[in-house]
C-alpha cells in the first residue's frame, strides 16, 4: 500500500518505519529541513527497543510534492497546530479514494480534515504508542504500544476494520473501535489535566500527584468535560476517568515522566497544543451554553505563559 | 498614647518608627527572635527616604509578655495566616478598652478578632504606605503612603476619626472612610490580580499585563469579587477595578515590582496570604451560593506550587 506519514517526526517515523518494514511503500512528509536533509543522507536512524539500526525511507519536503503522486492513506504525526497547513500542502496527494488516520492528540481534529476530505474517508483514533527524536534524523523507541481506531462516517466500517489490519500486520497492535470519542475523550481528560498542571507548575506527574489540591482541580476540569461530552450523546464517568489518571501518578510507571507540553513551552519555548485539548472544551463548551472556566483558565495561563517564554515579553 | 505594634516586620516597623517620633509609647512585639535581638542590642536601623537613622525603641517576643502593661491600642502587621496566633499571644495586653485597628491585605479579619475583642473596638481598614526589610532589625521606608480606616460597630466613628488622627499626627496621612469595606474589597481586587498572577506566571507586572490572555482572567477574576460583594451589599464597579488594575501595568509606576506574594513564594518559599485574599472570595461565594471557578483554581494553584516549593514534595 502506498502510505504517506505526513508530520515524520519522533512518533511519524516510528509508524513510517514500521509499516516500510512490513513492506508497504511508506514516504514520509515533513517541514523541518535539518531533519530531511539527515534522513535523505544518513537514512533514518533508529534506537528500536535497544537495537541500533539504519534504515533507508523516502522522505520528502511538505513544500516540495509537485513530483509525488497520490497515496492511498495518509497517517497524520503533526502538532495539531500543523494539521491544516500540512493538510494544504498534501492536497495533490489526495484523490476521492484516499483515505486519512487522525491520531493526534485532542479533540475535534474531524473539523478540520472534512474541509479537504468527504467525511467517508476519515478515520479518528489515538495511539499509546510512544517515541523520542534525539536529533534531526535520529529517534529512539521503547516499549510497546496500541492504536484504536473508527470510522467517522456510517457504513465505513469494514474499512476501519481494514485499516486496523493494515497497521497490525505492521506489529502497530491496532484495533476498531465502535465508541472512539468515548476513547478520544478519555485521552484528553489526561492531557488536559496533566500537560497543563506540569506546565503551570512545572512539575512531573507524580509531583501534580503529591501535592494536596490537585486532585480536586482535576476532578473540576474533567467535571467539564463530562457535561461537554454528555451534550454529544457522549457518556463519560468521572470516577473512572480520575482514578484512570490517579494510577499516573506512581513513580514506577510514568510519574516521573514531564509531559510532552512541558518538554514544548518549558524545556523548548514551543507553542503547545493547549488550543486542542482544554481550549476545544472550552470552545464546545461555549457553542453548548455550557461553563467550562477550569479548561478555560488553564489556557489562558498556558498562553499567558506562551507570551512570556516564547516571545519574552 | 500606649501602642503595641502586634507584629514588627517591614510595615509594623514603619508604623511603630513614625508614631514613636510623634511621641508615643510605643512598644514592637514580634516572633521572630534574630529580628528581636537585633533591635534590642542595636536599636531599629532604617534608612528613611534616603536618610540612615538609629531609633530606641522596646520590642518584646510575642510569648513573653507577662511583664507587660496592657496598651491602650493595637495595631496589628502579622502575615495574616498569623493573626490568630498573635491574638492569642498578646490578650494579656487587651482589657475592655483597648482599640485595634488591622491594616492587612486581605479579606474578613474581624472575623478572627471579634474572637478576642468586642466589635465596637476593632477598626478595619488598609494602607497604600510601603516597607522593605532589609535583614533582622533593618527596614529601608522609602516614598509616601496613607491610611483609611472606619469602625465596624456603629457609634465608633467618633473613635475612628481620632485613630486617624493619631496615625496622621504621626506622619501616617491617615483618614476616616465611611465606606471602607469598598475599599478593602479594591484593594483584594488588585492583590488577587496581580498577587496571584505573578506567582504562577514568576513575571513582574509589566509582563503579566504584556501578555495577551492577562486581562480576560482579571475581568473574570474581579467579576466574581462584584457578585460576592453584592450578597453583602456592596456595590464593585467591575469596569472601574480592572483600569484601577491596568494602570499598575506601566512600568514607569509599579510595574517592575514582583508582588508580596510572589517575593513570599518563589523568592522566601514561604508559605502565601492566597486563603485571604482569593481563597476568602471563594469561602464567601461558597456560603452565598455563588460559584467563583476563577478564585478557587488560582487558590489551588498557588497551594499547589506552595506544596512543590515549599515542602519540596
Amino acid at each position: 500500500m502506498r502510505i504517506a506519514i505526513a508530520g515524520a517526526g519522533a512518533m511519524g517515523s516510528r509508524f513510517g518505519l514500521m509499516l516500510h518494514q512490513a513492506g508497504n511503500d511508506v514516504l514520509l512528509i515533513d517541514g523541518w529541513e535539518e531533519h530531511i536533509d539527515q534522513i535523505k543522507q544518513h537514512g533514518l536512524q533508529a534506537n528500536f527497543n535497544g537495537t541500533d539500526m539504519t534504515v533507508d525511507l523516502p522522505i520528502v519536503s511538505q513544500t516540495n510534492l509537485e513530483q509525488q503522486p497520490p497515496v492511498q492513506l495518509v497517517i497524520v504525526f503533526t502538532k495539531a497546530m500543523q494539521l491544516e497547513g500540512m493538510l494544504q500542502d498534501i492536497k495533490s496527494l489526495l484523490t476521492n479514494d484516499t483515505k486519512v488516520v487522525v491520531l493526534l492528540n485532542g479533540i475535534g481534529h474531524e473539523d478540520i480534515i472534512k474541509q479537504y476530505l468527504p467525511l467517508e474517508n476519515i478515520f479518528i483514533g489515538n495511539t499509546m504508542w510512544t517515541a523520542e527524536l534525539i536529533g534531526p534524523g535520529q529517534i529512539k523507541l521503547l516499549g510497546s504500544g496500541s492504536v484504536v481506531l473508527q470510522n467517522i462516517a456510517p457504513g465505513q466500517e469494514e474499512t476501519a476494520h481494514k485499516l486496523a489490519e493494515i497497521l497490525s500486520e505492521a506489529g502497530l497492535n491496532a484495533r476498531y473501535s465502535d465508541n472512539i470519542r468515548y476513547e478520544i475523550y478519555k485521552k484528553a481528560t489526561v492531557n488536559a489535566s496533566l500537560n497543563t498542571l506540569s506546565t503551570i507548575l512545572e512539575a512531573n506527574i507524580t509531583t501534580i500527584g503529591n501535592t494536596h489540591t490537585a486532585l480536586d482541580i482535576i476532578k473540576k476540569l474533567i467535571g467539564e468535560f463530562v457535561a461537554v461530552a454528555a451534550a454529544e450523546s457522549i457518556v463519560l464517568d468521572l470516577d473512572e476517568l480520575v482514578a484512570n489518571i490517579e494510577k499516573t501518578f506512581d513513580p514506577a510507571g510514568i510519574g516521573l515522566h514531564f509531559p510532552s507540553m512541558y518538554q514544548d513551552l518549558i524545556q523548548n519555548h514551543r507553542y503547545t497544543e493547549v488550543d486542542y485539548i482544554n481550549g476545544a472544551i472550552s470552545r464546545k463548551g461555549q457553542a453548548y451554553g455550557i461553563p467550562t472556566p477550569y479548561n478555560d483558565l488553564l489556557t489562558a495561563l498556558v498562553h499567558a505563559k506562551e507570551d512570556i517564554l516564547i516571545k519574552g515579553i
